[in-house]
């Protein structure tokens, strides 16, 4: 029997301990040992649950048990979590969080603590809710050098994108039903502002090249600024829009970012919609693949942290997961990254002729009903000199990357 | 270093060579050990080549070499693969190989030898080429009840479907277009017939459920009854057809089959054309996900074998593959298992009152160009009764199976 504690008993921590309870047989088969819940800490008492009489509001109770031997970190936010964490793993604790904060500001140090004390810190579920792919990158893209890798990080936007396409809606309106359907959060700009998929996108970058990608160095535009009118033309250029976060490969240069951006249907990612999330991986070998499935969510996320302390019980005393150094992963200045644009300006502030003289050859486009306006997808160019060139045009209404 | 030995230099063989010389440095860094080809076996030889110096062509030259640490087996086929596979398991050598029907013939026994010796058979490219699946069923979707596992699984017949579709050309046209290309064998019969998917879903079902699932008693239908009157009442309804394997959990009981089936646009497999293999997962609490990439391909598939012979390096002297008893895993009659089905009919043989009282209220269907036939959707019935009422009809055109 392998003892474990469950830090938080909010919704993932619910989720751990009814996933754990359901699938009980299976589960410990797999792990080779039964799992035993022996605390779960919260400030909060849950009378009438039975989560009562395993319910402990002092981390020490854990800290100091050695017979708890894997620690499920589900608190969210940077403290306490990494101090709890930290002590864990010093402690001979293995450790399975969900925590993309804590992750992707201190998965180096987390990791390396957890390599010194022979134990595991894994995080499965901090990126992709329930999707394998942390697990995937670290034990079977192995042979490859990836060269690209680029998600739909955040179901929330997600949600609110794929609602403005098909019901032709406002991203005011959706985002209200959003909030009602308990989608988004009542301030929901960690998820609308990017910043959710660019601590994602950030954790990945770092697991695939091994050093660390600091996210607060990736440039990160969110959907706020997202129209209905870009879905006509979207519509009309038979494309979805979509946030990605993205790291790429250019020469010998990574480029990583995280912005909306229009997806032909040959993209594996363009397909997937509402809540679920997908991350797509190109390797110099293996070519293209993908990962799909339900980005967030009490159950999904739970069963990829339930999947961490299988793996942590399997592995006691082996420490399985990849470096990830804390020397800073070498990035490419984001006005050296080559794109190419979807922009919508007003037709009262440039003429066709000053935007081939600016632009050189671009493609318009028209959506029906859209009117009084020039809209265009520009040939590859970097940001650099797009962010200049924009910088002298007045009345932009919208820019949006392509992926084709 | 560690020294291995590749046992086939056709094209997946090369292909592993080709991985591990142009990613050397990438994989010995994640293998944590230099990985040194010494041999490769095959009967011909390859003058010019490089692989002409450490070429053999005798078995035992790797068998006897204690040196030899992990042998690749890629010359597909059972024999003499089986009985190089199991010497070399018990001669303490892990192996990986891409050979499905191998792995969907003897796998529990290849595990159990490799599990008694303490060493691994890894088999990640005998499925789905370069798309990790085998080790994230293996590792990740561990805390979950796999309530399905569906997969478009063989390249050469989504080829062919795909062009069916975009080209409205007949499958004997594409079936030779294929051919010229490459991406159907002159002897079609094993991957046009269903046979390659079935091994495929036999082994995948094995790992999901620890049992043997032999692939002789999985209900196998080929795509070679397609037509393209099927594709235009595919259009009319909006749906793709696809050739899955699938094993689907209904009450308490498993059903497993390999058919073409229609697929509408929510299903995660419908998106997939080409040459693209996918696997759709559903766990009790991870929901959906799926797993999208190459099915075949020397690259691709070499991939795959090099990261399980990576996974061997890192995991010397330690079995980590999840066991996969030589027990037959009980499987439901094919005539018990419950589908919906598109069917057509000539005019001439029924009438819309007759199918009524055959089949109870059905969803016809019309298709632009198509006359002199009913066409309709039936209710949920078991194959049993559905095979019964059919067997009284003449002149029935077309029967496809329908997943929504």
């Amino acid at each position: 029997m392998v003892n474990i504690a469950v830090l938080g008993y909010g919704t993932v921590g619910s989720g751990v301990v009814e996933v754990i309870n359901t699938n009980h047989e299976i589960i410990n088969k797999r792990a080779g040992e039964e799992i035993n819940i022996k605390y779960v800490l919260d400030l909060r008492d849950f009378p009438g649950d039975p989560v009562q009489q395993i319910l402990t509001h002092d981390f020490n109770d854990i800290l100091n048990d050695d017979e708890v031997k894997v620690v499920v970190e589900v608190m969210g936010g940077i403290n306490p979590a990494y101090t709890f964490v930290k002590q864990c793993l010093a402690a001979g604790k293995s450790v399975a969080t969900s925590n993309k904060e804590l992750v992707a500001s201190h998965g180096p140090e987390l990791l390396a603590i957890a390599k010194e004390n022979n134990v595991n810190f894994l995080f499965e579920a901090s990126v992709g809710g329930g999707i394998p792919i942390i697990r995937p990158l670290n034990t079977s893209i192995t042979a490859d050098e990836v060269t690209e890798i680029t998600g739909i990080l955040n179901g929330t936007t997600n949600y609110i994108l794929t609602k403005m396409d098909q019901e032709g809606a406002s991203y005011d309106e959706v985002l209200k039903q959003a909030q009602d359907l308990g989608y988004a959060e009542r301030n929901p700009e960690a998820d609308v502002e990017g910043g959710d998929a660019c601590r994602k996108i950030a954790i990945l970058t770092s697991i695939v090249y091994g050093k660390h990608l600091d996210y607060t160095k990736i440039h990160t535009e969110g959907i706020t600024k997202i129209s209905t009118e870009d879905f006509k033309y979207a519509d009309a250029l038979g494309v979805s829009i979509k946030l990605v976060g993205t790291t790429k490969k250019e020469g010998d240069t990574l480029y990583s970012f995280v912005a909306p951006m229009m997806l032909d249907e040959n993209h594996p990612l363009s397909g997937i919609h509402d809540v679920f999330n997908g991350i797509f991986v190109h390797g110099n070998v293996v070519d293209d693949i993908m990962f799909y499935g339900r980005g967030a969510g009490k159950l999904p996320t739970a069963s990829a942290v339930v999947s961490d302390v299988v793996d942590e019980v399997k592995h006691m005393g082996k420490n399985i997961m990849a470096s990830w150094d804390a020397e800073a992963l070498p990035i490419g200045d984001f006005r050296d990254a080559v794109n190419r644009f979807f922009i919508r300006v007003s037709a009262d502030a440039i003429t066709k002729d000053e935007i081939q003289k600016l632009f050189g050859d671009v493609t318009y486009v028209t959506a029906e009903g859209v009117d009084g306006e020039l809209a265009f997808i520009t040939s590859s160019m970097t940001e650099g000199s797009f962010a200049d060139i924009t910088a002298k045009i007045d009345k932009i209404f919208s820019i949006i990357r392509v992926a084709f």
